[in-house]
């Protein structure tokens, strides 16, 4: 309906834009016209999606986003090939290299379980996990703290304690300058849970 | 720096995202991360882009965005062409038009005066505009109150003046359901200025 006055490349274009997370109508019109008013930045974008598109492969090793195979991290000779961890999605190894902290390889599953939306095992880059163990000590499992997250860290740690393989799960608690008046429940609940002896 | 650790595709498409209006890094690596794992959407919309960029010109008539010359409305049969009303951008003429309020005939400036940033009167699709006053009974400046738009619209007043065609210009004041409490003491100012007896 907000589309009726708009010549209709126009209204395709911003229903486009509306169709992506986090875009609602304002910003697709807004952009849509932004891209209209300058003809090269739209090139360069349609360009960039579609090498994006063109390039980028899942690691047949780990399962990242990469543009060659194996990617720069599998493939890289200081890695700690002892460590593997595992996470959801692409941008979650990205957040763990910003901290320089990890040396270790990753696993990336592409989602978590989710019987609700019909996601088993089957559909998530788990079973290529159980053929490349060999040599590892330590599997950290990363995965979000949701309900669907937990539940895909118990199934993987079920599936790899028969191989005993140290399994790990990243720390959830208080975030570093959080605030104890301002967490929730769960999150205070786990912070306790995870005390340590100073 | 951010995007140190992504494929150069990855990035590329990241920085093109930033490059838009509104969309910060972060927004930017949601949308390509979103992209490349919904390929279908990111074929439609490279599409809807190409497609828009193709088939949308300007308006000979009034500068509008169109994708038939002269545009809807220019050839609309129903419209008033007595009234003719001045705006900065194709997206005040739908403004405009919902209000289902008007309906005479739009011409489109692409902007305003703004010496800071060069463009004058040469940059806008000013000159168009007197060729077609023929037949014109009033012309309606509605462009925004800004320094610029308001400078605009007292160029394009001076400009008309010898021509003897009646010049209004749209109201400015308290939006509706608008609070003087929280109103700009401009906007407080034009709503006085502006006041009607009852």
């Amino acid at each position: 309906m907000d589309y009726l006055y708009y010549p209709q490349p126009v209204s395709d274009l911003i229903a486009a834009f509306s169709r992506l997370p986090g875009v609602g109508p304002k910003t697709a019109g807004r952009l849509a016209f932004y891209l209209l008013r300058h003809p090269d930045q739209a090139g360069e974008l349609t360009q960039a999606v579609t090498k994006a598109l063109q390039d980028i492969k899942q690691c047949t090793v780990c399962g990242n986003y990469t543009d060659i195979d194996p990617c720069k991290i599998c493939s890289g000779e200081r890695r700690d090939r002892t460590l593997l961890c595992v996470v959801e999605q692409p941008r979650d190894v990205i957040a763990l290299e910003k901290t320089g902290e990890y040396k270790g390889l990753y696993h990336v599953l592409h989602g978590v379980l989710s019987p609700m939306e019909g996601i088993g095992p089957e559909q998530l880059n788990l079973s290529p996990l159980f053929h490349r163990l060999e040599g590892v000590q330590e599997v950290v499992l990363a995965v979000n703290p949701t309900v669907e997250g937990e539940a895909t860290s118990l199934y993987i740690s079920k599936l790899l304690k028969p191989i005993e393989i140290k399994v790990t799960k990243i720390a959830h608690g208080l975030p570093v300058g959080g605030d104890l008046e301002y967490a929730d429940e769960v999150t205070i609940a786990r912070a306790l849970e995870g005390r340590r002896q100073l």
